[in-house]
């Protein structure tokens, strides 16, 4: 942990040779003792993070979960209605936030651990994979609601796809919140994966 | 970097001293060298990794670059083409991933030091922070890209797009290999990270 180059004179004085023995003992126990405690502050900060990354992913679900908007008229056939089960990508935007969501409680007991031991290699190496992997399945859920949300907002011309956020104001706005909250999730799966790896680094 | 606790002045019974400080040095030598050897390791498929990584995400980004299909036939006003800049996912993938080749090519370097110095901690640090913000731009314009060639393929009838792979089948296949290219570059990049993750921390 700590790198001591202690000089021990040994000859004769055999009380003094023990005495500062001793010193640099305490010495490394202290240094270990400040590292412990930058890394179990890093670790109060970890778990705190994930509490928010929780909420906002919950709440980044649920408002795509309940998006939906049915226009106020209609023709003897058709209703005109919209819902997150109307695209593919908002399906996919709910069960892989959903997933993460999941996999932030299922850490939390894992982030408790780092914080008892803050010292402690394997939660940390464990948190650092699977954050990772949730990183990458929360980013391209984000990112494919996203370019499916911004078609609807403008349409494209090339392809002939029209925008339907014309009619479907309310749906759209629910809809790019619920993108923008999962951006948010993003930057806390970074700093949580920087904190692990400041906290997995020997000094 | 290593972890060695000598240096010992001996004043008279110095051969039993001497020789045991030989055994603790050449043991922490040992050990260092041990870890030195496994961590460069690392560091080589680390490296070669980055260059298969290079490979990939310069592919992705020139098939989506080119991807380009003129109909054989037009109007008087209008001619019936695709490429990558009709659709702005398309754009965003072009550049992102253009970006994530160039930081690869950037941190080849630094990929270099970890080599020859296996154990030094500051670029393996930087290189986890910057793969992991790297990883998030691949993945969103992979999956940006993802969802319009799905809905390319297979168009919404709940908002009336058409799917447009029909009459741009050539365009839609090079889109799609440039999207699975940049998915195989996320592969790459999670691998690089939990190497990196490995490498950092004590043994």
């Amino acid at each position: 942990m700590t790198k001591e180059s202690t000089t021990i004179d040994v000859g004769e004085p055999s009380t003094v040779t023990k005495s500062s023995s001793h010193v640099v003992k305490k010495k490394g126990f202290v240094a270990a003792a400040a590292g412990g405690g930058a890394k179990r502050g890093l670790a109060i900060f970890d778990f705190l993070l994930r509490l928010a990354a929780i909420g906002v992913t919950i709440g980044a679900a649920s408002v795509m979960f309940t998006a939906q908007e049915t226009l106020p008229f209609f023709t003897q056939f058709l209703q005109f209605q919209a819902g997150y089960d109307d695209l593919p990508a908002f399906q996919y935007f709910v069960i892989a936030v959903a997933i993460v969501a999941s996999y932030l409680v299922l850490s939390l007991p894992f982030s408790i651990v780092t914080i008892v031991r803050p010292l402690a290699v394997a939660p940390r190496l464990i948190l650092l994979i699977f954050d990772t992997l949730v990183l990458t399945l929360n980013t391209s859920a984000a990112a494919a609601a996203a370019s499916i949300v911004y078609l609807a907002h403008n349409g494209n011309q090339n392809t002939n796809w029209l925008p339907i956020c014309q009619q479907f104001g309310d749906f759209c706005q629910n809809v790019s919140t619920a993108v923008v909250a999962a951006s948010i999730a993003i930057l806390f799966f970074i700093v949580l994966i920087i904190i692990s790896a400041i906290a997995l680094k020997r000094h």
